[in-house]
């Protein structure tokens, strides 16, 4: 929660007016209706405190992951587990590329540690690349990575994604990797380390189930990681009970549906492709995005002049590295796309 | 979360078989129908992130407890603020009267704080006495209490708890007061100190939507303070949007059934008398609880002896200060109480 300013997020739509939110970068398909049934149901169970273990849904999870059940941490959204990582590593020296995910910097804000900021550039896409790895030495406590990184879309190249982690196993240092994205990524990009995992890897994964199964309201994340002892630590800084029992419940179901983001990263595809054709006439320097999101840079002022017309985009002037006119789009469905840019070009004609 | 070991709460009921629930202390008439009417309806808003300012919650909250909305916190129980408090405010000197609640030991420590304790004496029922006042001293950062104390029952008597308050405001100690229970305890000795913080004042009151309000499985829980500086440190150390979109309207709904923990009060006056008089006769010593449980003393060995016939009480020997037969069961309806008499002298005889 927040007090009243600082939010710096895409999703507000409290504190204005919005008919169409394009900020957020969730599933436009919405819940599975499964997914709904079992917070319906759990509505009758609401007495009982929370499963403290996760039980069920770690087994589930671990199984959909060729983990261990103790190689999987829930959070009250992979948001949580960002902070909850950070303080439990407590790192000295972390390695952040930028523009990224603004809450990697408030975690470590949080437990004392002032990042080093890697500048991804504009020039190169904001493509990570691989003079990264003469960054990581042993002094690197830590290197937090998004991929395909939010709010770019840009995914970190395979080759590249392999040889940072061996570079890190070389050096020590922590890899923290934002896979949340991962189901909703076009599948010749889609590449997590999940599989690539050995003992003793200081490797965590962070997983969501907000945006692939519309779960962003009910707030349910998950981590996968190789070193109990890390884990431990980052229970110990949370009360027993943080994922609530309708989450529990909603969790298991979305495992249920896992055609549930194949069918939307077809429409994505083709969407992304409309999109960028479209803004691109309108003037805006777009970006491939890999993944249910699209970044352009148009002219500077689109983001208020949208929303006094109703439609809400992710302004990211306030993302280090960016400035005015950088924007973020979630791809949506046609209907609701052509909304967007038939209000873009009324907005620009002003 | 936790791993698999270690959890030390009541509530436990899936990690063995169990009947019947007497470890939570929570509404035996379970959750009001218009707050799971909130969360069934709330199953279909899952996509939309939920309100990061708890807005609408903290104005009514507001207003219920003769509060500014500024002066409102929300959290993902009321266990998650004890520890973004002992977070944010990282106190050198604790002072924690002993038995109490073990989490504010482990978010103590979590903060890095190793806390005094101050032991209530069994001789004395584990009443909190006024030679509390001597050990405050301008060194005491932070004071924490629990009111009426969990596992004991037992409330600060009125005069010494404003005394209290009079000698933190002279040493600058802090004051973390947990409220939670205060809606289940008998009108003659619930007492808040929520209408006689003054501006400055350096105190925290902390309550739950929880037990009263049959809410565990959900998680919602808030906290009252006069000092902005702190409610903004708290939020800085955790995600946005740490309260679900469910939690926050079964909140909303939940404001608006006043009668259900009344109706509660009125069956837990009666029952503790019941218990009282029948836990004795069987060869407890029971202490006069003021709230919605009982602590009692019995053989060593009852908790097993129930949890092999599918009854869980609340062991409490884990307690810091407590030990072998110290137990807490919640008070239910007269039918459950009688089952785990029933139950209790079955296994006294063998």
């Amino acid at each position: 929660m927040i007090l009243d300013k600082g939010y710096g997020h895409g999703g507000d739509v409290y504190s204005r007016p919005v008919r169409l939110d394009f900020s957020a970068n969730v599933n436009p398909f919405g819940t599975p209706e499964p997914v709904k049934a079992a917070v319906r149901a759990a509505a009758e169970e609401l007495s009982a405190y929370p499963d403290p273990y996760c039980g069920p849904l770690r087994e589930k999870l671990a199984a959909s992951n060729s983990a261990d059940r103790d190689e999987i941490i829930c959070g009250n959204g992979a948001a949580e587990l960002i902070y909850q990582f950070a303080s439990a590593l407590k790192p000295t020296k972390a390695l952040l590329p930028v523009p990224s995910f603004a809450d990697y910097e408030s975690a470590l804000a949080a437990a004392g540690c002032e990042p080093v900021f890697y500048p991804l550039r504009r020039a190169n896409g904001f493509l990570l690349t691989e003079d990264i790895l003469a960054r990581i030495g042993p002094e690197t406590d830590l290197l937090m990575l998004c991929s395909p990184n939010n709010p770019t879309g840009r995914s970190v190249p395979r080759g590249l994604l392999l040889a940072i982690l061996d570079r890190c196993r070389q050096t020590g240092t922590w890899l923290f990797l934002d896979e949340c994205f991962l189901e909703m990524t076009d599948p010749d990009k889609a590449f997590s380390l999940a599989d690539r995992l050995q003992p003793g890897d200081r490797v965590f994964l962070l997983r969501a189930f907000t945006k692939a199964y519309g779960m962003a309201g009910l707030r349910l994340g998950y981590g996968i990681c190789k070193e109990r002892g890390l884990l431990e630590s980052m229970s110990r800084r949370s009360q027993p009970w943080n994922v609530s029992g309708p989450a529990q419940a909603a969790g298991l179901a979305a495992l249920d549906c896992a055609d549930w983001p194949k069918k939307a990263r077809a429409l994505f595809r083709k969407e992304k492709h409309f999109l960028y054709e479209k803004l691109t006439a309108l003037g805006c320097t777009v970006l491939p995005g890999d993944a249910n999101f699209l970044f352009f840079t148009g002219a500077p002022g689109s983001y208020e002049k949208l929303l006094t017309r109703g439609v809400l985009i992710r302004d990211c002037a306030n993302y280090r590295g960016l400035g005015p006119g950088d924007c973020r789009i979630a791809v949506r469905t046609r209907r609701e796309n052509e909304e967007l840019l038939k209000t873009m070009e009324e907005a620009l004609r002003v």
